[in-house]
């Protein structure tokens, strides 16, 4: 399965959460096994030889990819999650949203200064959530931090959210205005 | 890695979410390798001879090993949600909890009647939204369902509530009363 054919395997559901929002929804993609096990390999592919520790995803749709990639890579899972959800000692990262804000929480003993650190994500809109996440990990100070979408929406253009110096690579480029 | 080696990966918390509670704490496992390695590969030899056709996963924890084994078992992943975060169209199931009620919902294309479905999730305490999970995919009238966590309460005999006629295991059994 090629990129072009994983892509059809989306889902894009005009008007949702609200109007003018195409939602790319991977719930089809999941849905066929031989496409996840694509997705998996490429993502393998694209990690093996970076020297990843951990492997962290964000609560709920990037604890799907990340802990299969975390499996392959035979290192650690860590998730991210939505506040009073991890029981131990935990740091946490607010960010602004449309309306209000929003924080993510993480365990304190997940992540050391000797990790290098992939950060996994079902999809790049904005960047906000994952910024988040990125400054997040950036608070136990690893070594080093990568970013990882499957989906990257290329004309909201979420990238320029990062800082210069994080590698941030997507599996599928798509875009809201060729749906 | 045996199982009791496995259990001592997980981390106890005593009075979380709340006083009383011993909070079966599964970050310490998933931070760990090969003890993914060793649970991946313990459900597999669990399901790979009960023709399972879809693995479904409970928001948010079951995200974790239920697309580990479905792609294991090379079968599709199917995400229950909570409400408004499927975008194309659902059904639901509500369930009575401790203080009011909640809701699950699960896309309506992503199960048929020729379906032998297993629903994971991390861990059975007393069962409420197991049981609606199974509700709800038994609305689309699959063949057969089982039931599966990595972790079951034992003193909470959280399984009474499910169906005598279904299939329901666990990898690890642990009680409250022994940590």
């Amino acid at each position: 399965m090629n990129k072009e054919e994983l892509i059809k395997t989306l889902r894009v559901v005009p008007d949702f959460p609200k109007k003018g929002i195409m939602f790319f929804d991977i719930t089809t993609m999941l849905k066929n096994p031989d496409a996840v096990e694509e997705v998996a390999n490429c993502l393998y592919d694209m990690y093996k030889d970076k020297g990843v520790t951990k492997v962290v995803g964000l609560e709920s749709r990037g604890f799907i990819f990340a802990p299969i990639l975390a499996n392959k890579l035979h290192v650690g899972f860590v998730p991210i999650r939505k506040p009073g959800k991890l029981p131990a000692d935990t740091i946490e990262q607010s960010y602004t949203k449309e309306y209000g804000t929003d924080t993510l929480q993480m365990h304190k003993d997940a992540i050391n200064e000797n990790d290098v650190v992939l950060i996994h994500d079902d999809l790049l809109a904005t960047g906000g959530s994952m910024k988040a996440a990125c400054d997040l990990v950036k608070q136990m100070n690893p070594q080093k931090i990568l970013i990882n979408f499957v989906i990257e929406l290329t004309n909201l253009n979420g990238r320029k959210v990062f800082d210069d110096n994080i590698e941030v690579d997507s599996l599928l480029y798509c875009s809201e205005e060729e749906v």
